[in-house]
C-alpha cells in the first residue's frame, strides 16, 4: 500500500520534511499549506524535489469553512479555490482537502452544502483536481463522517468524494462499521492518527495530542478493516497535530510514524513482517567507561567477581549468579561517565528477532563487530542502546561467552539475575520507545506513571516479557533537555535484600540513605515483624506492596549517572518501586 | 492577613521551598506529604528551620481516604492517623488536611463519614491537632463543598472544620456564595489556585494546570470576598499543582505566587497598594551591546541620526520622529550580542508608579546609575528587562534627556515611533510577566496565541494601554531551554510602510526576504489595487486584517537575537501580525 505523512507531522523547513519522509521509506507526502507558503522553492520547484526523492504528492490542504455559506461568501471562496486549483496543477497534486465549515456565516442546509460543493468540483475537475470533503469533529454542523458521505452521495460529482480521518471519527465515538457503506472509489483520502484517550476540548485534543497508531488509545485496525473492505486502494497517511514531533528532529520522527503504519498494516494484514521472537532473558547488560576503576569497585562490592576476559577488546565479564555485566573500556568510551551501552537478549531465534527489527526500521549492526569474533545479530534501539539477540538453548556455551577466555572458575550458584534496566529516553521518543519495545521485541507494555522529582514530573514505562524473566524500565525526563532526567539503573533480583545489601555495606559498598521520616510512615502504614523496619531504616531499604506481594529495594551509590538497584520481589509484584520513587530521587540529588 | 503556600507549588528539596516561601514574604506553609518524607530533617529540626525563617506550618497534608469506611479499614486508617498526629506534634502543626474520600470501599453513608470523622476529630484533639475536611472535586461521594460543610456540621466536634478550595469548588461550577452560610470559625483553612479554563478531566485539571490567582479563569475576588464575609481570619494559602512550576526555580514562582496573593488581597479590599499608574507612551527602548557598528548601521538605515550622547557613559542617543533608541555599550553589554535591555516608560508619576512596583514585589534599582545622573524611577521586570519610569508632560525636557548633550540638530519632525516592543519570557514565568505587567503597570492583555515555528511551537500575548501608545508583546519558546525562541524586537510604527522600506532598502539596509508563494495566497484571499502586490512582494512585506482595518509590516536582517520591524498600522487594527509569524519565523530560519 502507498504510504503517506502529512508534513505537519514533522518539525523544520518543507525540504528538511521532504527529506525525513523519503528517508524513512513513505511513498508520498501531504502538504500543509503554511509549510509551502513559508518555503523559498517555487511550487514547480518543490514538485521536483519530491519527485528526486521519490514522493508523490497525495494531497494539499489549502482552505477552510468553503461550503454551506452565503452566495457572495462562496463567490469569493470559488475565487480562492481556483487559485489554489492553479497552484496544485503547478505542484503536481490532485486532491484537495476540503473540511467541513467551522464558520459563523455557514448555515445548516445540507441541499446548499453539497450544491456549492458540487460546483467547486467542477472548477476543480477543469484543472484535473478531485476534492476530498471531510467532517471535522467540531464542524459547525457537519461534524461526523455519515454526515459528510450523505453531502457527497447527494452532490453525486465524480470529482468529489469523502475524506476519513480516524481522529475526527473515534474522538466522537463514532462506529466506524457505517464505514462499509461507502463505495471504495469515492472515499478520496484515509488520514490516520492516534490519540491518548483524554477527556478535554476536542480542538485542543486534535491540534495538541494526536499521536501515531499504537501510541495511543484508538482502535485503528479495526477503523482500517473496515475502510479497506470498501475497496479502498489510496494511501494511508499520517496526519499527526503533536507538540512534542514540531520540536523533535524530523529523520528519527519520519521512522517512527513510518513503524508505526507498518504495525498497523500487519495488524489488518496489508502486510506481512518477520513474527516477533519474545526474548527469554538478560543474557547480559553492558557499561561502556573510560574509567573502570569506580564501577568495578560497586560490582565487586556487589559480589560480582571478574569471570572472563574479551579474547581481543577490552572487554571484561563481571558475574555474579545469573547476573552478567560487561564492562568496556573500549574506543566508544567516553569521559563523561558510565553508561549502559548495549544488553543482551537471549533469545530463541536471534536471526529472526533481528530480521523483524530489521522490517521495523531499527539500523541493523554489523555482525562481527571485530574479524574472529563470533557473529551476533544485534540492532539499535531509538534511544541509541544496542540490542543483542544471544542464542539460547543449544548445546555448549552461547556464542558471545565463546569470544571470552575464563579468568576465574566457573561462578558459585547463586540466585542473582538482572531484576529490570532502566533506560533514559530521549524527551521526544518517549512514546516511539515503548512502541519499539512493543512491537520489536513482543514485549508488554504496562501503564505509564509520573515520578515526582524535586525538580520537575519525570514519567516512566515498563515493558516486559510474560514471565517477568526480561524486564525495561523506560523513563523520560520533565523537558527535552532535562538533566533531572532519570539516571540509568540495573537492578539486580536477590531473595534476600537484607543479605545483600549487608554484605554489599561490609564489602565497602555505599547505599544510598533514605530519611528517617520515610521509616516513621512505613510505620504508620503497615504493621512489620519486630525489629524489621529498623532493619531497613539502617540499610535505606524501601517497601511497597501491590496485590501481588510486596517489593523490597535499595539503591547503591551512582557512579556517573549509573546506580544499581538491589531488589527483592515477591514473585506476584509486578511494580518497580514508583511510590518510592520521590524520596529515591529527592535522596540522589541531596548526594550530588 | 496571614499568607502561606504549599511545598507542592515550588520546585526543590523542602529546605529550599521553606527558603524561597519566606524570602519572597509569607508567613507559613502547608508541608506536602512527600516533601517531608524525602527530608533528611527530623520533624524539630523542620520546626526550627521554619521558626528561623519566621514561617510558621498552616497545614499538613498526609491522609487520604480516611471517611465513610468500613470499621476494619477505619481502624487502620485511625491507627495511621495517631501516628500523624504524633508527627504533627514534633512538627509544631495543628491543622491536619483530610481530602473526602476517593476509595472504592468508601460508602454513600453520610452519618458514617460523619460518626469516623467525629472519632479521627476526638484523636486530633487530644494531640491538640484540628481536622480540616475537604470536598474533593472528584471525591467519591462527596465532591461539593455543601456537602462537606454538612457532614462537619452533623459531627458537630470543636476539632472538626472545613477547609475550602477555590479550585474544588470552582472546577465545578459550584455557586460560591452558599459559603456564607459556613461560620467563619468553622473554616478552618482556605486554599486559593487559580486555573487555565480548560474542558478536561478534572482530575488532571487539578494536578497539572493550577496556576496563581489571576494568572487563569477562575473568579476568585468573589470566592474569596464570600469567605471573608463569614469572618474567617485564617490564612490565605496557594495549593498549586503546576508542572511548570515544578521545573522552575523555587525563588522568582514564590514571589510570582506572593504578587498574585497580594493583587487578590487589593482586590477584595483587604491591603492597600499603591495604584496602578498607567504608563502613556514609550520614551526609549535601550540596547546593550559590546560592539554598536552592526545595529547602529541598521538605526542608520532606518533613518535614526545619533541625536545626543550620555555625558556619563558610553551611551548614545538614536532618534528619529518619536522613536528613541539608546545604544549602550557599557559594561554590562555582552559579546554574545545585542539585546534590549530596558525600556523608558512615559509615566504622570513616576515616583508612584516606582511605589506600586515594588509593594508588588519587583525589585528597586538605584536611583542614580552614577553620580552627576539625573535621578530616574527604575524597577526590573520578571524577565530581567530594566523599566524606568519617566515623567512626562512637565515643563522642559524630561529629566533623564537631561543627562545626554545634543550631538546634532533636533530631529525633523517625522511620524515615526515604536509601535510595539517584543520581549523573550524566560520559558517558566512566561504566566508572571503578564500578571506582572498587567498589575504593575496597569496595561490590559489579550489573550495568548500560538505561533508555529518550524522547530516547535511559540507562545506570544499581547499587553498594552487603552490608546495603544505603549504595546509590549511577551513571547515564549516552545521548550524551557529552546533556542527557537522568538528574538527580540523594536516594531516601528510609520505611516507608509512602502515609503519606508524603500528607503532602508536604498539606504543599504538588507529585509527580511519572504517567499513568493506567500503572495500567491494573499492574492487568492484578498483584492489588491493594481501593483500593491507586486510592491509588497518586492519588499517582503507582510499583510494581515481584522474587523479594525490592515496591518503591513516588514522585517529587517537580525543583529544578534534582535530585529527591527516596519509597521503600518490601520487605526482600529488590534493585532501584531500572528497570522503571518509562521511565515516570518522559517524565513529568518532560512537566514540562519
Amino acid at each position: 500500500m502507498h504510504t503517506s505523512i502529512a508534513t505537519v507531522s514533522l518539525s523544520g523547513s518543507l525540504t528538511e520534511k521532504l527529506s525525513a519522509a523519503a528517508r524513512a521509506g513513505f511513498g508520498g507526502v501531504e502538504i500543509f499549506e503554511n509549510d509551502l507558503l513559508a518555503c523559498p522553492l517555487a511550487p514547480e520547484e518543490i514538485r521536483a524535489r519530491c519527485a528526486d526523492l521519490g514522493l508523490t504528492i497525495d494531497l494539499y490542504q489549502p482552505m477552510r469553512d468553503i461550503e454551506a455559506v452565503p452566495a457572495e461568501e462562496f463567490a469569493r471562496n470559488l475565487r480562492r479555490a481556483r487559485h489554489k486549483f492553479d497552484l496544485m496543477t503547478r505542484l503536481g497534486a490532485d486532491t484537495v482537502l476540503v473540511c467541513s465549515s467551522v464558520s459563523p456565516q455557514a448555515v445548516d442546509d445540507d441541499a446548499l452544502a453539497a450544491e456549492q460543493l458540487r460546483e467547486l468540483a467542477d472548477a476543480a475537475q477543469e484543472s484535473g483536481v478531485r476534492v476530498a470533503y471531510e467532517a471535522l469533529a467540531w464542524g459547525r454542523h457537519v461534524n461526523t463522517y455519515e454526515h459528510a458521505w450523505r453531502i457527497v452521495e447527494d452532490a453525486g460529482h465524480p470529482a468529489l468524494g469523502t475524506c476519513l480521518d480516524s481522529f475526527h471519527i473515534l474522538s466522537r465515538g463514532s462506529d466506524p462499521k457505517g464505514i462499509e457503506d461507502i463505495p471504495g472509489e469515492k472515499i478520496f483520502f484515509l488520514q490516520l492518527a492516534d490519540a491518548p484517550l483524554l477527556a478535554m476540548d476536542v480542538l485542543q485534543w486534535s491540534r495538541h495530542y494526536r499521536c501515531f497508531p499504537g501510541q495511543g488509545g484508538f482502535d485503528l485496525q479495526s477503523l482500517l478493516t473496515h475502510v479497506l473492505r470498501t475497496g479502498y486502494a489510496g494511501p494511508l497517511s499520517l496526519e499527526v497535530f503533536n507538540d512534542v514531533f514540531r520540536q523533535a528532529e524530523a529523520g528519527p520522527t519520519a521512522v517512527d510514524a513510518r513503524r508505526s503504519l507498518l504495525l498497523l498494516q500487519e495488524a489488518v494484514g496489508a502486510t506481512r513482517l518477520p513474527p516477533p521472537v519474545v526474548p527469554t532473558g538478560i543474557a547480559f547488560a553492558e557499561l561502556l567507561t573510560a574509567d573502570a576503576e569506580p564501577v568495578t569497585a560497586v560490582l565487586a562490592a556487589l559480589g560480582f567477581t571478574r569471570a572472563a576476559r574479551h579474547r581481543g577488546k577490552p572487554v571484561d565479564l563481571w558475574q555474579r549468579g545469573e547476573a552478567r555485566i560487561l564492562v568496556n573500556t573500549g574506543p566508544a568510551a567516553r569521559r563523561d561517565g558510565t553508561r549502559l551501552a548495549a544488553v543482551g537478549l537471549e533469545s530463541a531465534a536471534p536471526a529472526a528477532a533481528a530480521r523483524r527489527a530489521e522490517a521495523l526500521l531499527a539500523p541493523v549492526l554489523p555482525r562481527r563487530r571485530a574479524p574472529g569474533d563470533a557473529p551476533l545479530e544485534a540492532v539499535a534501539a531509538p534511544d541509541g542502546t544496542e540490542l543483542f539477540f544471544c542464542a539460547r538453548g543449544r548445546p555448549g556455551p552461547p556464542h558471545w561467552r565463546a569470544d571470552f577466555e575464563d579468568l576465574a572458575a566457573a561462578p558459585a550458584p547463586d540466585p542473582t539475575r538482572i531484576d529490570h534496566l532502566a533506560l533514559t529516553q530521549p524527551w521526544h521518543h518517549f512514546d516511539e520507545a515503548a512502541l519499539f519495545h512493543r512491537s520489536v521485541l513482543g514485549l508488554d507494555a504496562q501503564d505509564s506513571v509520573d515520578l515526582a522529582d524535586p525538580y520537575g514530573l519525570l514519567r516512566s514505562r515498563a515493558v516486559s516479557n510474560a514471565d517477568g524473566s526480561v524486564r525495561i524500565a523506560l523513563g523520560v525526563g520533565a523537558a527535552p533537555t532535562d538533566d533531572t532526567a532519570p539516571a540509568q539503573h540495573i537492578a539486580l533480583a536477590t531473595d534476600d535484600v537484607v543479605a545483600a545489601a549487608r554484605a554489599f555495606r561490609a564489602a565497602g559498598g555505599r547505599l544510598l540513605p533514605v530519611p528517617a521520616n520515610y521509616y516513621d510512615d512505613l510505620a504508620a502504614r503497615y504493621e512489620f515483624a519486630e525489629g524489621e523496619l529498623e532493619t531497613y531504616r539502617d540499610l535505606g531499604i524501601l517497601y511497597d506492596r501491590d496485590a501481588g506481594g510486596a517489593f523490597r529495594h535499595c539503591y547503591t551509590q551512582t557512579v556517573g549517572r549509573l546506580f544499581f538497584e538491589l531488589v527483592q520481589r515477591d514473585p506476584g509484584h509486578r511494580g518497580y518501586g514508583a511510590a518510592n520513587a520521590p524520596v529515591r530521587l529527592a535522596a540522589q540529588h541531596q548526594q550530588r
